[in-house]
């Protein structure tokens, strides 16, 4: 989970925990807050190599053979509506989790989830959801091996949630994380920005307006495969999930202890989510995607991996988007359409709640 | 988990699942009606030779190495409330599946959780379950290596919701399952029954009076490693939570096709337990149990095998309890303090809600 890349801040820049605090839905929109309940709370606690690592998946020894590394993530998903055009909870909880055991260089293999069911939830919507699940595992090529299910008290749920985790097994000789990124190093995007968040939005009826903009939730595996067969030099994989390419790019600045400038000119929007986030005052982003990646690059192999994201399903619009530069560390800046340049910030707080 | 164990059930016993059919409490508490659902709703569509195994974790290919396997489990807690005598969610979420894990054969490496905070959570509470998951996992040996945590909103859930999930490698040479009951086999129960169950109702005030009883939530990994040690002849390992020992034998008759006949003098129960059971008219062969497990293990290694389970910490009061038959096949019998035999059937529907 990008979470866990607060592990690279410095424990004196966050405000330590107040004891009497509450929980508020600031701490689940993937942004500062986000980062500071698990910097404060749950990585003093769980610390261990793997963890502080602050990538979206744990790369870890196998124990069976020297030479091959095991990655493990986990996702819970607790999404509304259940169902938004292009896709649905189930598609969520398999790419999600898929897409974060492959952003670490390896290929997913095996997929457990665990559900929570609200009393009252209609087989029917669970059917559909499960349904949905068997077919995003069958297009990312993993198996769902273990479950559980779990049912609480009515209005102790929204519907359903489903946590799931994925363990793969990482490419022999990849050292692909957030911390590799090196100046020079080409920012390439799969594809266009934030139609996750406003189709999601838009299913809740909150645009104010009908909108045909579909989710882009897909698992990325194949894509990331064809990535790595056309270049060693990746050094940075990150799906720009909650928080948004902003804060993903944010967390990598932080990680790699790099700068990071980005083209505006040069960022894939559709024009209908660029409507919607202009009427309702978003800026895309910061908006959640599920089907993109943004990638770090050695600028040599820049073309090649650009020309074999494109030959693939959910690469067509992959694009060069910035660089990764040596100065101001740990900053993200953005070239304007004007020509100026500003300062892109992490998500402070939240912005959408239960998107993902 | 041991709702996987359906699998092995006829198709045709069970009635289809009706479309219009909602979830209700009862198939979240781990007998009948939750393996139904198992068998109707997520089998068919996940189907694959590791969930088909029907065991508290599924055994793996790791692809690393061709000699050894990867066990991987899950588990949803939704245990309320939250902290009880004995252990709290968190302690359960780590020590659940932990012992999946371990019940394979399997010595548990890395955990993951997921957690669904409802918002308005006390920070306070939080870091309570947080340090509870620390302390479990050292016990364990386990690191917890990723996370993810979402925030719904007040009313969306009970204070907070953990998913974990476990990867561990199995033991060279293990053949442990549900499928590998042999008649002859002797039944070992680690210590005294329905200790978890009790104790979470009693901190619901549900009991109506008093009581010391203290869960037993703990983990049985190490307990599990001396008992491989002392022999190679265990051919099932099995813990049983929700639904009790009856629905865990029930699930092991039927997945090994053979009997099993229990000896009511010989099952160990506390004289509390014993007592809060009568007065509410609970069986204790129903209740939960979060700290013990069962083993069938061939008669000539039973001694020794009991004498290394004696000689740990969670295994101090290990006992046979029945053994293994050759027929009726698929059925529990229960020989009674009075001699007489009756039919322990699987739990049908619920009877503890949100007890782990």
């Amino acid at each position: 989970m990008s979470d866990q890349s607060v592990t690279i801040e410095g424990a004196t820049c966050a405000p330590p925990l107040p004891h009497n605090e509450q929980i508020v839905m600031g701490h689940g929109a993937g942004g500062r807050m986000s980062h500071q309940l698990i910097q404060k709370a749950f990585l003093p606690a769980f610390d261990n190599p793997a963890l502080r690592a602050g990538d979206d998946a744990a790369s870890l020894e196998s124990n069976l053979h020297h030479a091959q590394r095991l990655a493990i993530s986990t996702d819970a998903h607790v999404v509304t509506p259940l169902f938004f055009p292009g896709g649905d909870i189930g598609r969520l909880a398999v790419c999600g989790t898929v897409n974060d055991v492959a952003m670490l260089g390896a290929k997913p293999l095996y997929l457990t989830a665990g559900f929570i069911l609200e009393e009252g939830l209609p087989m029917e919507t669970l059917q559909r959801v499960i349904a949905s699940m068997k077919s995003a595992a069958e297009e990312a090529g993993v198996q769902i091996v273990a479950g559980d299910t779990k049912v609480v008290q009515k209005g102790k749920a929204d519907g359903l949630y489903i946590t799931t985790a994925g363990v793969g097994v990482v490419r022999a000789g990849a050292k692909i994380g957030g911390a590799q990124a090196k100046a020079d190093d080409v920012v390439i995007l799969s594809g266009s920005l934030g139609d996750h968040g406003i189709a999601v939005l838009g299913a809740r009826g909150e645009l104010g307006f009908q909108s045909a903009i579909q989710s882009d939730v897909a698992p990325l595996n194949h894509l990331i495969e064809a990535m790595l067969d056309a270049s060693n030099n990746i050094h940075v994989l990150r799906d720009p999930t909650r928080g948004g390419l902003a804060t993903t790019l944010n967390e990598i600045a932080t990680q790699s202890n790099v700068g990071i400038l980005l083209d505006e000119t040069a960022l894939p929007i559709r024009p209908e989510v660029g409507a919607a986030c202009e009427m309702l005052g978003f800026d895309p982003l910061y908006i959640a995607n599920e089907g993109k990646l943004v990638a770090m690059v050695a600028r040599e192999d820049a073309e090649s991996v650009l020309k074999a994201m494109q030959a693939t399903r959910y690469g067509e619009d992959a694009c060069i988007v910035g660089e990764v530069t040596d100065a101001p560390r740990g900053r993200v800046l953005l070239k304007t359409a004007l020509g100026s340049t500003r300062v892109v910030d992490m998500l402070s707080g939240e912005m959408l709640p239960r998107i993902c």
